[in-house]
This record gives structure tokens, C-alpha cells and sequence, in this order.
């Protein structure tokens, strides 16, 4: 008998946990992906400031399933499903399916101001980290050869837009760059004149978290030198301002640096599941799935992570995190493999591990069950379960020695400016280069 | 009085050599490059191979002269000289000097044949080495995908062009790709099927050593299974193939990876700097300097490294190798401070303090006076002098412990395919996907 083909669409946290959790089953695992590697997302702020490698946190997809016999990769573009024939339909071809389990994400989204994105990138990618990377080096340099006082200022200002976890870890990680990786290293600007400033729309930051937490970490980032914004809109972003919208004032803030960690939408992939399944959609793009998390109707096609919406016991779609799309993909492994022994299985429950974020050098929020911590006991913890969590025994020894190496020594090891294109500097028209200063 | 403004075009060896030599000197150094980087390119190709990170060979440039007082680095794009004026153009600006010192390097050249280079790609800086790994990479994903064998094979077809140092490294670390690293990671392919074939039109691979070196170093290549290729000449590079011409037959090889190490042209900005001060050019576009390094007529302007046209003592002109770069920097530096305290200064004497190139794990070529060492012993020295020459205390111990890594898992940590661009997935028209294999 022909094995049951599993077909695994994304190789985030969700897809490849449920594939390795199919192992020992009776089946024929596939695993597609746009990219060759799967990525450590909790960290990636940590490539964008120089601090860590890409190699680092990424590992290719092969390698992760070299030993696993009954799986394969396949590096190609889902373009959409056809469920009658049960085909995967890629941008040059099609994979057929027994089961099918499309684990493909989300991204950012705008809020219908699509232009924004080129002057406030998000973080999502390898490509996105090395680009913000890029954009933050460069911002120095430009401000180190400004001329005019209000033009340096403008360089000197970073603006992060999104006080959840990404946002407030970009701002901490951005503040210690500015404040010490880059210290002396320049001769006209003080690297940590630097302002930077994390918007956030709600009256908190972290809004996942207990209000007291997110007080002491909006204490905590300003402590380091980050200006907290809450309640305040971004109504519009160019290439050299942000326009905030608080409740009574606008205010316009002269920025060549806008960061983006705001709204999340889920993959295309959705829609696409949607179309050719009748499923329906929430209002980011999630398909909205049934407590085996398999769409209505196709109880072989079942969605998980970031792109599944899920209720929790409160009646709250669940967050788009990590441990929500592993605790899916270890539930759909087991589910199948249940029903594949004539076994019924019980619905998906979300058991919260607990939520943390680093802010700082020594501090970390960390709430676990009833457990609420702000400081340095957080941030061991943060960075013990952080390095237990990353795949790959090297990278877990890499990462904590230059952990370790940074932390004693404040320097980021990765501050390199990089990028394909041609134009290698950043050329501004209006910074006109002075003559050597005779500081 | 006015300190002697020092300005030096170019980071590379000779550039940060001489600007760190200059440490205690009563003078303004300003070091100009396009990159926010030095980059250690011995090691450049094993990030084309996925063994390291950039960020473990290349150091931010502000930080190697953060802790030098009388050092600023400037991000920026020399375009010519005004040698009236004591000028440094930049695309945005002008920097003045007293003492010019150009150290811009060298890049390849195609023989006239520069639309080669979109097939055949050379490795000379960070983004170079990022996109010869995602072609190599990609070449694998491409067999893997296969439907035709003779595809399949023209994409498991790697030809090297060029038999030095460069082309010689690219070639044992391919090959070790392609028998370890990637072993067990495919399903319809086997990666060791791979064919590497190193081009190289004199009689000898690494013409600069002795010939026995260079027989066994060929040698050593071919047990690794890379298939060495002398007397033949390319004449053509195309998206699918290689044409060979050797001494009485054209073969053309369906290849669709082609990396280019052979000829190396001087920096444009020789040429510039010829025009502005009437130096003379060599062939390659190197700048005849005296024998002080300095250009005839202008006693305060003087080429150092891959730029320089420089003769040893045989009459032969010193290769563009680091440790000329490297002793050019330094002697400049000392010539200049005796000068400025009105002593005079020998000519510049190069003292070859030996040549070696890895070709394997456990296999190198080493030439040092009358030393000739192949094997397990070169390759000892090989990595214990290149860890001590690697800038930076972090870079030594991390690249320590991935070469130590690697060495005993045979594994790469950095075999990842990103590239900025959106178009993320290799896509080949004539490479029909295939179902689900039955194998």
C-alpha cells in the first residue's frame, strides 16, 4: 500500500514540529518552503542589531530532517491548493496529498498604507534583519557626515512603531547599540545622543502581559534611554518623518529611521486555503478552523501557527507565538497518528508555557503562570529557555559565547553594512560632505 | 599648526596597516572606504561555502580605530583626485590632504569578456561569497528537482575558473560540500555525484609554487574528487555551459554553475589617480610607483597593495597577496615619520615570509624559504597562522570553534540561501516539477 502522503506547507516552528513529530509514522512526509532554512524568529532582532549572525539562528531545512527517512524538503512557492484533485500547487508544479497541514505564517501588515513599508521595513525575514541592519549603520554614518545640526538630529532618531514583543525588543536592543557597542567609534556625533522611540497605539506596551509588567518595561526602556509613546496613532510616515496622532496633539518627528513591529497579517496562503476549501477568514487573513484545527469540512486538511485561528478557553483567538504553532504541530502529529490507528483524538487545548521579552543587557520581563518577574533573574531566565529552544547544538554553543562575549565586553559583533544591490553607501543629496574637522 | 592631514582611499590590508602604524604619529588620519568593514579575504571562500559567517572575517572599520586618537573613518566613494588642490573627490564631497596614500585594491577581470561575469561570478567581497553560496546551494535544490538526468547533471556541474590560491580553496571546499556536508540532506540526489572541475590555462595549478607543491596540490584535489583541468582556456560562459579550449580539442560542458578566480584587474581608481598625477600604468592597471612607493613627481602620494606596481628583486612584480599589502603599509607608515622627522628612508623591500593554501580537512600547501610542506602538517599551519593574522580576539575564538566543529562533524553552520531580492526560489523553466517520488 502507498504510504499516506503528508504534505506540510512552511517551515516555521509549526510545520517543522509537526513533521518531525511524524517520524516513526507510516508515512510519507513533505515539507515545502520558499526558503532553505528555518528560522529562530524570536531572535531575528538580534541579527538586525548586529549581535548575532544570520547562520546563527537559521538552519537549513535539510539538515534538520537528514536523518528523518520517511521525510523530504522541497524548496518551492505554494501558489494555492486544489482540494478536489488534493494537490499543492506550486508556482511550477503540483504535489499530491493525503493530508495536508498549512502552516505558512504571517507577515507584517500596513493598515492599508502599503508605501509605508519602504521607509518602515518589518522584521520577519533573514533579508528583512540584514536590511534594518544596514539602515540603522547607515543612519549613524549619514548623521557622522551631516552637516546641518537638524539634519544629524534627523539621522539620530529611530522610530519603532509596535510596543509588543518585537517592538520593545528592537528598542532595547537598538538603545545598547547606540549607547554601548558604538561607543568612540565615531568622531563628530555621540552615538547615544541617539532617540529612539517606540510607539505603541494602547495604553501599554506588551499588552499581553500584566499591566504592573508592562509599566516596570516601559520603565525599564526608558531607564535605557528609549522615549515610550503609548496611546499615540502613526498617521503617516515619509522618508525623513513620522506623524504621531496622540489624543489631542499631532506631531510631526523628523526621522530617517521608522522600524516597523505593528500589525500582523496572516500568509496569502489563507485566502488561497480559503478559496479552494470554502473555509472563512478572521479579519487578519487567519482561517478559521475547527477545535481539531482541521477546516470545516476537509477533516484532512488541517491548519496550525500563525495562520490558524484558534479560540482560547476565554473565547481569544490565540497569539501568533512560537509555542502556540509548536503545541499545534505536536497536536496534529498526534491526532494523526490516533486516527490513523482508528482513534479518536480530543480537541486542541493551548497550554501557556508563559510569555518573555528581553529589554536589556540585564533585564527581561517574564510572566510564566503566576510567576511575574521584571530584571535580572528574568533575563537568565530569558536566555536560558531562549538557547534550550534554538535548534542546533553548534549554534547554541555560538550564540552563548558571543552572548557571553558581549556581555562583558558591550561590543555587537555583527555591526557589518551589507546588501546586493550595487549602491553600496547611502547617498543622501542633501548631506553635503565637510572637509576634515578639526574637532 | 595644522596637523599633517593623512588620508588613506581604502581598508583593506594595506590601507589599515598603514593607519594603524600611524597610531602615535602628530597627524590626522582619515581612512576612506565604501564598506563600513575590513575583510579578511583569505577566509572569504569559506563563506562562499557555508563554513563561516561574515561577520566572523570581516571587523566594522570604526571599530578597529575606535581606541586611535588621531583616526576617523569615513563611509564613502572616492572618485578621483585633484593633485592641484590636494584633493580626494567622493561622489558627494572632498576630503584634503597633505599625504595622499591610495590602497583601492583589485577586482577581476573578464579578458574583454565582462558579460561573463553574470554567469560566472567572482568572490571578492561579503555579498559576492553570499551569492556564490546561494548558487551553490541552489544548484543542488535545482538537481534535486530534476526530471531530465542531463539536467540534472548540468546542475550538478561546477567549473572553477582560474587555478590559484582562490580557485584552488574554492575548489577543496566544494568538494567537501558536496561529499560531506551535504550527505544524506537529498532524496533523488546524491551530492557527491557532483563534478568540480578546476580550470586553469598554464601547465600548473598554483603557478606561484614550486611545481612539486603543485602536482601534489592537484593531486591531493583529485582524490578529494575534484577533476583538475590545466592547458585549457575558457572561451565561452554561458547560463548552461563552459567551452574549454585545450590544446587540440573545444569541449563545451553543460554546467550551470561557473565561479570566476582567474585574471585580477587593478582598481579604476588607478587609473584616476594616473590621470590626475600622470603616473603610468601596468597592464593590469597597477600604478608604477618609485621604489619608496611613492608616484613619480608627487613625493606625498603613494600606492600601496594590489594597486601598486611594484618589482622584486628578479624583476618580477610582487603578486597581490595580503602580506605585501601589508608590509607596504607598514613601511609607508615608517617612511613617513621618518621624513617628517627629516630622515630619509630605504627603498621598500618585500620579504616573502612564505605562501600557503588549504585544499582540504586535513590537506594544505605550504611554501615557506626553502620549506615545502603538502599535507596534514602544511594544513596545521595553514589554520594556526590565518586564526593569528584574523583581526579581533572574538573573530579567532568563534572561527576557532567552527573550524574545530566542522572538523569533527564535517558539517557547514552556514549553509543558508538568502539573497535581498524578492525573488527568493530558483526557478527554471525547463525543470518541470516532479510528484511525489516513489523511491
Amino acid at each position: 500500500m502507498n504510504p499516506k502522503r503528508v504534505v506540510i506547507v512552511g517551515g516555521g516552528f509549526g510545520g517543522v514540529n509537526v513533521a518531525q513529530a511524524l517520524k516513526r509514522a507510516p508515512v510519507e512526509v513533505t515539507l515545502i518552503d520558499r526558503r532553505n532554512h528555518h528560522l529562530f524568529q524570536p531572535l531575528l532582532y538580534q541579527v538586525a542589531t548586529g549581535h548575532l549572525s544570520p547562520a546563527d539562528i537559521a538552519s537549513p531545512l535539510r539538515r534538520l530532517f537528514k536523518r528523518q527517512q520517511n521525510a523530504r524538503v522541497l524548496l518551492g512557492e505554494v501558489t494555492g491548493f486544489d482540494v478536489d484533485k488534493q494537490e499543492v500547487l506550486l508556482r511550477d508544479g503540483t504535489v499530491p496529498y493525503d493530508t495536508l497541514i498549512v502552516a505558512a505564517g504571517a507577515g507584517y501588515h500596513y493598515f492599508g498604507n502599503d508605501e509605508w513599508q519602504q521607509w518602515a521595513p518589518p522584521l520577519k525575514k533573514v533579508e528583512d534583519a540584514l536590511e534594518i541592519r544596514r539602515r540603522v549603520l547607515s543612519a549613524f554614518e549619514m548623521a557622522e557626515r551631516a552637516v546641518d545640526p537638524e539634519t544629524m538630529r534627523a539621522w539620530l532618531t529611530f522610530v519603532i512603531i509596535g510596543g509588543g514583543p518585537t517592538g520593545v525588543e528592537m528598542a532595547g536592543a537598538l538603545a545598547e547599540v547606540a549607547h554601548k557597542a558604538l561607543r568612540h567609534e565615531f568622531r563628530r556625533i555621540n552615538p547615544a545622543d541617539a532617540r529612539i522611540i517606540l510607539v505603541q497605539s494602547p495604553d501599554y506596551i506588551l499588552p499581553t502581559y500584566d499591566a504592573t509588567l508592562s509599566q516596570k518595561a516601559a520603565a525599564a526602556l526608558e531607564k535605557m534611554g528609549v522615549t515610550v509613546r503609548t496611546k499615540a496613532r502613526v498617521t503617516a510616515v515619509s522618508p525623513t518623518t513620522v506623524t504621531l496622532k496622540a489624543e489631542t496633539n499631532e506631531e510631526v518627528i523628523p526621522a530617517r529611521t521608522v522600524l516597523w513591529a505593528a500589525g500582523v497579517k496572516a500568509s496569502p496562503l489563507g485566502e488561497a486555503l480559503a478559496e479552494a476549501s470554502g473555509a472563512s477568514l478572521d479579519r487578519t487573513g487567519r482561517v478559521q478552523v475547527l477545535p481539531d484545527l482541521s477546516v470545516p469540512g476537509h477533516e484532512n486538511i488541517f491548519v496550525i501557527g500563525d495562520l490558524a485561528h484558534v479560540l482560547n478557553e476565554d473565547g481569544q483567538p490565540l497569539p501568533g507565538v512560537a509555542q502556540v504553532a509548536i503545541q499545534q504541530g505536536l497536536y496534529v502529529a498526534k491526532l494523526l497518528q490516533r486516527r490513523w490507528n482508528g482513534k479518536t483524538a480530543r480537541p486542541f487545548r493551548y497550554k501557556n508555557r508563559g510569555d518573555m521579552a528581553q529589554i536589556g543587557r540585564q533585564t527581561a520581563v517574564v510572566q510564566i503562570g503566576s510567576l511575574r518577574l521584571v530584571g535580572v533573574l528574568a533575563w537568565h531566565l530569558w536566555w536560558i529557555v531562549h538557547l534550550l529552544y534554538l535548534a542546533g547544538f553548534q549554534n547554541r554553543l555560538i550564540v552563548f559565547l558571543q552572548w557571553a562575549w558581549s556581555y562583558f565586553t558591550h561590543s555587537r559583533p555583527a555591526l557589518l553594512i551589507t546588501r546586493q544591490a550595487e549602491d553600496q553607501v547611502p547617498r543622501v543629496a542633501d548631506v553635503p560632505l565637510e572637509p576634515v574637522q578639526q574637532t
